[in-house]
């Protein structure tokens, strides 16, 4: 199942990090993205090719010491079409190097939408009597305002092709409380209400891990929620944002995993991909050094 | 302003109606998908072609009495970046012929990557020293879960580029009411919540038909809440799901229209762009008729 896959690779490598790919044109060292644009000219293209050189250099550097890569559509999607197909051949590239590949898309939506979403990252489209994978992750993650009929296909879908998906729950933000910390009927937080569906609607799904198909993401940055989640949901596996550039440390995440070390993966972004910017080198060497880092001060968790 | 262009156009052409394009395979008349398939072979980017065509097909037929498009993201995704280059096509096209183009992406997330996908959608991204335009839409749906700090991006860029966006506010599907509806703090339903704070951070950004760049998605298919709405916001565009196969009808979306018959749009997609399949004509001129008894049937409300 998706997620003891996930959690198999977190043991194995005795590491529960996931890398965050923000191919931010500032995050890509200055002579790569020139090298680019000098041979191609200023365009979407161009940019797009420096993306994937920039991205397949973080995987080559990582995929044997970080079990799971997180790229972001955003970062992508910023470079139009040809971004979007830097972002499939990201995500095809990190799985043929044995990465767990989480899309962090937070799509959403209804009805045959959703289907069409689920489907697209999750599943398969049917051209003619040919079935193609238009993107193919591991797991994507989701927002979930629109209420369990904008979830259901999601699952629906990750059940038929063994992913999953992480709903946004407490996210790291700071006015994630706007309304995620609000009262409702005077009772729970709005993001326990969102997270206690979730796990109602997956708990068919479980594997031998213990953990559903339905992940939650629960932010570093808010370390009582987190002991809050953690305690109440037995089955849910944690993606955990906030971690080193927003603020959250070693301490703080140590409450996403349970009594066994086991059900959460960190993020860190900028502090790997970008990690040549402070040390001068090599961002290659640079990531992975970090990557190590990480993976030092996480060792006490699991 | 944004929405004033849009107000003038539905003024103009005495019809406030989007035309949600949705292109799902099976919306395609068999012989138009056929044909790109026999000539390029059951691949995403023969898919891609023949949604391009039906599309642009669509739009030939309607620019002249509809005055905005809606393209969901969604139904291009599902086949992959050549879909998405099909996105971005259909809406460049549906902007030549003068129509006002709103991508139903539903896109939502914090910090830089808000900023990245408002840039994408709304804005520019610089290329060495070339601003280029990744998608040129002229509003974007986006999802508020993630607090202020989630949609305060897009309204700058918004504010930087005249565009505008239509926040999730109270859904059309049957499940909307899992979150939307639940009361907060004991006083109001949390897409009450959402839209107060969507009103709130908009102030600045009113035009002269009285309308902020941030605008609402409010379901046809729930009245009550679209009466409580409009007496409530103002200075809010509303973009309402849900008419004709959702189960809106006339009585329900006249709510959703302000005293001067303003601020509101309302969306068909399967009911005008799949109209061939009940009539059997050429699917252009199906949904011209279609799109044609809808703005009759919405006249009252303006």
């Amino acid at each position: 199942m998706s997620f003891d896959r996930l959690q198999e690779k977190i043991n194995i490598m005795k590491n529960p990090t996931v890398v965050g790919l923000d191919p931010a044109l500032d995050n890509i060292p200055p002579d790569l993205l020139a090298r680019h644009l000098d041979e191609k000219g200023e365009t979407l293209q161009a940019a797009a090719d420096a993306v994937l050189e920039y991205n397949m250099g973080l995987i080559d550097a990582l995929w044997d010491i970080v079990p799971a890569v997180k790229p972001q559509a955003a970062f992508h999607e910023i470079l139009g079409p040809e971004g979007v197909m830097t972002l499939k051949k990201t995500c095809e590239y990190a799985k043929s190097k044995g990465m767990y590949v989480i899309c962090d898309a937070k799509r959403n939506d209804i009805g045959t939408t959703a289907v069409a979403y689920s489907a697209a990252f999750l599943g398969t489209v049917k051209i003619g009597e040919t079935l193609l994978r238009p993107f193919d992750v591991d797991a994507l993650t989701i927002n979930a305002y629109l209420g369990s009929d904008g979830v259901i296909p999601f699952i629906e879908e990750a059940v038929k092709n063994d992913k999953a998906v992480f709903t946004l729950v407490k996210t790291s933000n700071p006015s994630s409380g706007d309304f995620q910390d609000k009262l409702i009927e005077g009772e729970e937080r709005l993001y326990t209400t969102v997270a206690d569906l979730m796990d109602n609607i997956s708990k068919e799904t479980i594997g031998k891990y213990g953990f559903s198909r339905v992940g939650a993401v629960v932010g570093a940055t808010y370390p009582q929620e987190m002991v809050f989640l953690r305690a109440r949901l037995k089955n849910t596996f944690f993606l955990v944002p906030g971690y080193g550039a927003q603020g959250g440390g070693v301490a703080d995440v140590a409450h996403a995993f349970n009594d066994k070390g086991q059900g959460a993966i960190v993020n860190s972004s900028r502090g790997i991909i970008a990690a040549w910017k402070e040390s001068g080198e090599d961002y290659t060497i640079a990531a992975r050094k970090a990557a190590l880092a990480m993976k030092e001060e996480l060792a006490s968790c699991i």
